[in-house]
């Protein structure tokens, strides 16, 4: 019998890199939480293999093309609606959503319909839908609980204060692998220099992302949904060490910051733990023993043009930042492949968020459909010569 | 007429630094705060001034023989009994107080039992008589709001958060004028150096017990009755910019941290306020569009003997906090009188502390006689040739 107790949890995204972490988190206090459900894009043999340690009788395969067939005593679900199904389970508390892309959007909708608790990792979902998921959660009295290290910041900041006294939230980011390089080398950088990220280790496209800033500005778009807050009012500073997660100023000058080691179990555990917090965490705290040093720096202009046009595309409001969103994976990944240079990503960018036109969605399907013609805008740009 | 949402406030030391500063707050906010009475230990002439500048009625001379009459429209209070009826006038909501030494036990308790809320500036009645006056506030249901940097910044950090889940408080000290002398050299230390303090600008006796962090033992000590912690709970560390004043740690790892420039308008400011924010600071907030650091390092046990004392005084409990503050107190003001060497300061705290017996005091008289003879042990430890 689970103790009553125990938080039960569906993990989207299980094979991935906040998966990985998720599972560390839900290893490490399995008195607290449970595991019910799991899934995967396609890597059905690490998801029956998760099933099998942690016991968990539900799976999910994102993609319905896997030829895969389910150990006994686990049910498979397949394909989007197999996702929903795996969102939706009665017998699941909570809902870790760590899926990348736009295939984030229908299960996480579908869950806050069933009244699960959200814990927020993926991205897209707010920068592509913020409106429409944040009314969801409003209309089914849902909580999303941030699961990013530096929205989870922001939420601990504001435990017991009034957003109304918010004056700034200021997000940190590392600066990524180019912050000390002369401005005028970035011309050259190749895909093999941009995944040296000097803090976090994580996939190719969000270590990019980090170099360019386009990471951050994501993140900025996503705090103004999580926490209620005008475009300005969110912004980005450099810090190196990746231990200050965010800083978040009231109207009358006083800052509030949350600090931990940059291990991405300290936001999940406090997600899927809270209100409550465990006695120990799944990493070492900061030590205070020795000597260290927090830098902080502004983000040059001139450096991060990908940060100016998310906070443009954040200040257009509507569309835009799905636009932004868009465009920025189809830079990224024609620099990946090296069929670009690396600042040919700003420019797609720039060039797409003037294409497109800017709408103000109502529907999942209007802001999918802006999705893909940005996608296709983005692409034609690209493969100019 | 006072406007309804004005808190009336009655500050008792206007006339030393943190009136000053407090004086700059109610400045800055007469739409939200009314100063309705204040005290000073002897300078009548700046009590009388401040008086006309506020249009206050109500003022009182801690020193009774102070010969000073109260111009027209000013009652003039005398002596403790005068403090008492200032501290709990019936049209005040709120009482400030920042007199320095015993002097500020008696109003503050006599201020609890008229249910006013305590905004705390003054060391010595938690570090004195940390249990009654807790338990007088509990009693009448009174608020005591920290006014120290340090403890204000905690008091921020905690809002909407568990006390049950903290592992420890670590407040932060610039270090003072010696931080970075060799050690050798302290034996050979001036009253004039300890008096050059690195970032905050503050009377002769403090400014030394910043350089021995004897401040920061007393502050250690305040906390642990504050915020109902142990002893073992409340740390040091040393913070050269005097930026972040607290770190709070949670059991999970996780760290909040409060922020803002050295100035004293930053707590007083937001202790007055609570639980309202103002739109602004009475001083400019912290700037983040230039590079800064911030650097953490451990208080060294060598250079810094007072801490370690008061550490152990907090661990003893009972009275043996009183004995320490009263111990400083002499040894301080023996070695700004040039009387005995700096390093003298921990051997006379030493001393008083291992011959004064301890005792678990219940009345305010058993407090102030065992302060009374700590100050004789001390004064003639330190009169010995």
């Amino acid at each position: 019998m689970p103790s009553p107790s125990r938080k039960r949890v569906i993990l989207l995204g299980a094979t991935g890199s906040i998966g990985e972490s998720t599972l560390r988190v839900i290893r490490a206090h399995r008195d607290r939480l449970e595991l019910v459900g799991v899934a995967a894009h396609h890597n059905a043999e690490k998801l029956f293999a998760i099933c099998r340690e942690f016991g968990v009788r539900h799976a999910a395969l994102g993609d319905a093309s896997v030829k895969a067939s389910a150990p006994p005593g686990i049910t498979l679900h397949r394909g989007p609606e197999g996702l929903n199904i795996l969102a939706t389970l009665p017998e699941a508390d909570t809902v870790l959503v760590a899926i990348v892309g736009t295939t984030a959007l229908q299960p996480t909708l579908a869950a806050l319909a069933a009244k699960k608790t959200i814990a927020l990792a993926s991205k897209e979902i707010l920068v592509l839908a913020g409106k429409l998921v944040m009314a969801a959660a409003h209309a089914s009295g849902s909580r999303l609980l941030p699961v990013d290290s530096e929205h989870n910041a922001v939420f601990q900041c504001l435990e017991g204060h009034r957003t109304a006294d918010v004056r700034r939230l200021v997000l940190t980011a590392s600066g990524g692998a180019f912050r000390d390089w002369p401005i005028e080398k970035l011309a050259q950088v190749t895909p093999a220099d941009a995944l040296q990220h000097p803090t976090w280790a994580m996939g190719p496209k969000i270590t990019v992302d980090s170099a360019t800033l386009a990471n951050k500005g994501l993140e900025l778009i996503e705090a103004q949904w999580l926490f209620g807050l005008r475009a300005e009012q969110c912004q980005a500073v450099l810090h190196a060490q990746s231990i200050v997660h965010c800083l978040v100023e009231f109207t009358d000058g006083s800052m509030l910051a949350q600090l931990c080691p940059p291990s991405m179990t300290f936001p999940i555990q406090h997600a899927l733990l809270y209100p409550e917090r465990a006695a120990a965490g799944t990493d070492t705290a900061l030590s205070l023993d020795k000597i260290f040093s927090l830098d902080f720096r502004p983000a040059e202009a001139t450096r991060y043009p990908c940060l100016r046009l998310a906070q443009e595309a954040m200040a257009a409001g509507g569309t835009a930042p799905a636009v932004f969103n868009a465009a920025n994976e189809v830079a990224v990944a024609a620099f990946l492949q090296s069929r670009v240079p690396f600042l040919a990503i700003p420019r797609i960018i720039e060039h797409t968020l003037a294409t497109v036109k800017l709408i103000e969605p109502t529907t999942l399907d209007q802001i999918l459909a802006v999705d893909a013609e940005a996608r296709v805008t983005a692409t034609h740009f690209t493969n100019q010569p």
